[in-house]
Formats: structure tokens, C-alpha cells, sequence
């Protein structure tokens, strides 16, 4: 797992140099006009799905949502697509349900975008656009640098759909994220602080707003699949709208606060929390002038991918393959 | 709270007899064509929007999703929502960020649909379609017989859309929902017999697919906020992607099964559970012949807010007023 966070700068260097290629071929292939977006994936692809949700939406003026695989594969659903860009994203390339839901939304009429690092696999051949994440084998069971990949290319892809503000996303900014995330790898001391006082709980909420949210379930997923701590990813607003009745003061809140405009409500939570008499902590990396919220997020969840794999090693358990999980899931 | 739970047979049979006059307004105001649609939620009312999620695909036969609403209110969105139907669920009618993500849809050129118990709310000044749940006024805070109106509603909306599988959803099923609701309310006699071997765990999953997911998502919120168990509903096929390795003999699982396409999921997943020595159970209220998987759902959850509520009473937790939440979460 530690070798394979290392090799994140490359393959982000590597994939940002692609990008405006990679724009160019998304452009030339949507529909025309483009009625709505979905996208399609699980696990920690789903977390990237999340992310590619928020930007989608305000980059092509059109709804954007996650699909639902289990309509097409328990119940038979035909959904007209046309119109729609599909956006598909898989690791390895090869879990069936993904590749099923997709193969079904490209006969209904929609563009396949298929983000992976496999790119010779089912999934690969069912896209009009290849996005090949070419971060090389990941062997370790948690996923880290193909999930980093795959957050940038959704971010490329949105950026070819239609403009973004300025603290969102733009390519001259996704260029400087190679070193940022070089120098959040290399600051290792704020991830053991943490996991000092922190490792030994066995439940931790991360809360998150907008893009920040999506941060946050990918965290907490990556937290419990390496350490076995029952982490817990929720947005600040359904936190606020109900679970946070269930905490207390022996289940700490890491706040993920990217800046941007959902900053104020990770305050208010904050205050809240200090209210409550809830411990918390803001995972705060230092992201070297890294100017926007969706570059932010990729450098802060390399630091949650850090705080991870430390809180993992504090509880004697094993990154690189933790009980329980295999590298490829697959649900049908 | 059980006096709210109690009154839900009324509830619900008023509002089955209205469905079809309903249908018919929905009908009249659908976008020609209907290029999507979308549904806007918090807390409770979420969970009722992914149930909706799952009926308003396969009827339209076009992509069906959850929007964001920080979006709109946090980073000032402006979606083109025109050839759209938005649904917004609330039962108060006015947590701020719905009421302002609906507005800005509605000048966007979506058709609205307003699915709220209260009929002179914000919410329901903006809506093309109105439809009060009429449950009366609900004063414990965990939502229960505005919440299965609200599920009722989305499945009434949606077989106007279209045609449903007849396992799926039909009126003549629907109608018999409020005596099997009463017959789920009068068996407690599961609920306490769980609640005995499980009402000391500190965390818990409850685990669905499909319709079954949604009504997993919404049992844990309940039991969450009513007995302050850190109870946590998740999809089956996500479980597997990650979060069962951070499950043990400690962490018991509920599986939520309605049967239909998605059983063989349920069954599959507790063969796992049984060996890996995870303790589990099934949720399985007497449903007296319900024959389509919404009704089945419908009348599970309230089997579940009786079991919220047993869990509740043996921890010494006080279900209708939990510490930490209020009625209405201002959220925006």
C-alpha cells in the first residue's frame, strides 16, 4: 500500500499531461444536446462517482446522478439513455454488474465513458471513450492510486463538459497537483498525531459537505478497510439530520474541510461538536497553494489514505490485505 | 411516537384512495418528453427518495436520481431541469436548502411535484403537483407516519409514470397495505425477542438491495435516532465492496428481505455471514399476503420503527424525544 501511494505523483503527472487529449475525445463523443449524466461504479469507484457527480452537473448544466445497477440486474429494468453520457468507472475493469448496467445504458442509446486501469478489460470495450488511469498493477487490497486517478479524470472529463468556477477546477491548477501530493506524502508526522490519540476508538465519523463529502466517504471507506476501525462517511447536512444523536463523546468527527463554499458549514459543525462535547479533529495537509477545491480534495484524500494506513499500523493490523476483503468484488 | 406509529393503517388507507386522482395530476403536469426526473431529500425523507429512485426508473423507462442540494445553495448551481419532473419530499415543508434547491429547479423548467404534510408550506407553494400525506401533525422526532405516507406517495407518483412489474407495485397490492400494517404493528413479539439478544450491541448493520436497500437506509436512521445505536444501513453489494472487513463477531448484521429479484443477494450474503461467524438476522414481519415488493417494504419499515422503539425502551432511551435532535433540521 505505501508503495503504491509513492507512485501517485507519477501517475497523476502522467494523467494530467493526457487530459487536454482526453477532453478533446469526450467532447467529440457526447450527445448532442446533452440531456443528463450518470454515473456508474462501486466501492472506492463509487466514491470517485460521488465527486465526478458534483462537478458534472454545474460543468454541463444538466442533472447528473449515480445509477443503480441492481435495476438493470435483478429487475430487468431497459432505461432510455439517449441523449445521456454515461460515465463508468472500474479498477480492474471486471466487475460483472458494472459491466452489465453499462453494455444495458449503451444499447438504450447512452456515450460510454469507461474509467479504468484495465484497459483491455470487458468494461474497457464496451467505451466510446477510453480513460485508461495507467497507474500500473495495484496489488494492495485497498485501492489508492487508481482511485486518485480516477478522481482527476473525472474532474478532466467535467471540465470538457462545460466551464467551472475558477475555485473549483482548471487544468493549469490539476498541473501543480503532482508536487502537492508528493509533499502530503512526505508529512507523515500530523497522520501519527492523530492516530496517537485516536487509533484506539472503534468508530469514527467523517463528515464532509459538496465536494468535501465525497472526500469523506472515500476516507472513511479506506480507514475501515485498512484498520478495521468501523469509520463512517456522511455528509454535514445528514449528520445534522439525525445521526449526530447517536455520537457522544466516545465517537470522534474528522471534519474534512477543503475551503470553498461549503468552509462555513464545516465551522458550524465544528461548533456544534465543541458544544456537544464531541471530540473532533480538521484534516487539515498542507497543499502548497494548491488554489482549487477539486485539486484539494485528490491531495486530501492522499493524506486520508496516510492517516489510514498509520491508524492500521498502530492497531497491528495489515494494510496491504486486510481480513476479510478480495481485490476484485464481484457482485453481479 | 408508537401513538404515531399507531395511526399509520389511517394514514396510509386515506391516502391510497386519493392515488389515483393523484396520478392523474402528476400525469397532467409530466414535461412531453419526460427526459429524466429527480428527487430532493434529507434525513428521513432521503431514504424515501432512493425508495422512489428505484420505482421512477423502471416506470419512465428514463435515468432517475437524487440531486445535491448544496449544489444550488453552496456553489450556486444552475442545472437546466427543463423536460424534467423533480419530486421534493418534506415533511415539515421547509427545511431552507430543499425549499431553495426546488425553487431554483422550478425556474430552471422542472415540473414539480411536492410530497409534504404540511399543505401551506414553502415546499408546497412551489409545486405543480401537490400531494399532503395528511398524516396530521407528527410530534415525536422520529419521523414514522409521515415517512411511510411519503413511501406510499413515491410509489403512487411512480405508477403514473408508467407500468411497474406487477411483483413490483400495483394499486389493488396497495390497497391492502393498511391491514397488513396493522397486523406488523400488533407483532411485537420479534421486535422484543431481537431487541433481548441484540439491544446491547453499541453498532449494528442493516443490510438490503434494491427496494430492500432503501428500506435498510431508512430502518437504520431510525434506529439510530431513537435508541442512540450506532446502527448503519448499507447496500449489499456495498457491504462487500469494503465495509464487511471491518465487521467481526461483534458488529451484528440485520438483512432486510422482501423477497423478489434481489432475495438471492440476501441469501447469498448470509451464507457468507454464517461463515465468517458474523451474528445476523432477518427481518421477516408476518405480511399476510402482500404480494408486490413495495407494499412488502412499506409495511416492513414499519416493523422496523417497532423495532427502533423496542430497542429504544430496553436501553432506556426515550424514542420520542432523542438527545441531540429537533424536529426540524434547518439545514441549508
Amino acid at each position: 500500500m505505501a508503495a503504491e501511494m509513492a507512485e501517485q505523483p507519477d501517475v497523476l503527472g502522467r494523467l494530467v499531461a493526457r487530459l487536454p487529449e482526453l477532453g478533446e475525445a469526450v467532447r467529440a463523443a457526447l450527445p448532442t444536446p446533452l440531456l443528463g449524466s450518470t454515473l456508474i461504479a462501486r466501492g472506492s469507484s463509487d466514491n470517485a462517482a460521488v465527486f465526478g457527480r458534483y462537478l458534472y452537473e454545474p460543468a454541463s448544466g444538466r442533472p447528473a446522478g449515480l445509477a443503480a445497477p441492481s435495476l438493470v440486474t435483478r429487475y430487468g429494468a431497459r432505461t432510455d439513455y439517449s441523449g445521456y453520457l454515461v460515465t463508468a468507472l472500474s479498477q480492474s475493469g471486471r466487475t460483472p454488474e458494472i459491466v452489465t448496467a453499462v453494455r444495458a445504458a449503451r444499447e438504450q442509446g447512452a456515450r460510454i465513458v469507461a474509467i479504468t486501469n484495465e484497459a483491455d478489460s470487458l468494461l474497457a470495450a464496451e467505451a466510446d471513450v477510453l480513460v485508461a488511469t495507467d497507474a500500473g498493477t495495484e496489488i494492495a487490497v485497498p485501492a489508492t492510486k487508481t482511485v486518485t486517478a480516477q478522481l482527476l479524470a473525472v474532474v478532466g472529463i467535467a471540465l470538457a463538459l462545460g466551464p467551472l468556477p475558477p475555485t473549483v477546477a482548471d487544468l493549469a491548477d490539476l498541473a501543480e497537483l503532482p508536487d502537492a501530493v508528493s509533499r502530503v506524502l512526505a508529512d507523515a508526522e500530523a497522520c501519527e498525531r492523530l492516530a496517537a490519540d485516536w487509533a484506539h476508538h472503534d468508530r469514527l465519523v467523517v463528515a464532509g459537505r459538496g465536494l468535501g463529502g465525497a472526500v469523506a466517504l472515500e476516507g472513511a471507506l479506506k480507514i475501515r478497510e485498512t484498520s478495521g476501525v468501523f469509520a463512517e462517511g456522511i455528509s454535514v447536512a445528514d449528520l445534522l439530520h439525525g445521526p449526530i444523536a447517536a455520537l457522544g463523546a466516545r465517537v470522534p468527527v474528522l471534519l474534512i474541510d477543503l475551503g470553498g463554499p461549503t468552509a462555513p458549514d464545516i465551522a458550524a459543525l465544528r461548533e456544534r461538536l465543541v458544544a456537544d462535547g464531541i471530540p473532533h479533529a480538521t484534516v487539515a495537509p498542507e497543499l502548497g497553494g494548491l488554489r482549487t477545491e477539486a485539486a484539494r480534495a485528490i491531495a486530501t484524500t492522499v493524506h486520508l489514505q496516510n492517516l489510514a494506513r498509520t491508524f492500521a499500523l498502530r492497531r497491528g493490523a495489515n494494510p496491504d490485505a486486510p481480513a476479510g476483503l478480495a481485490k476484485v468484488t464481484p457482485t453481479t
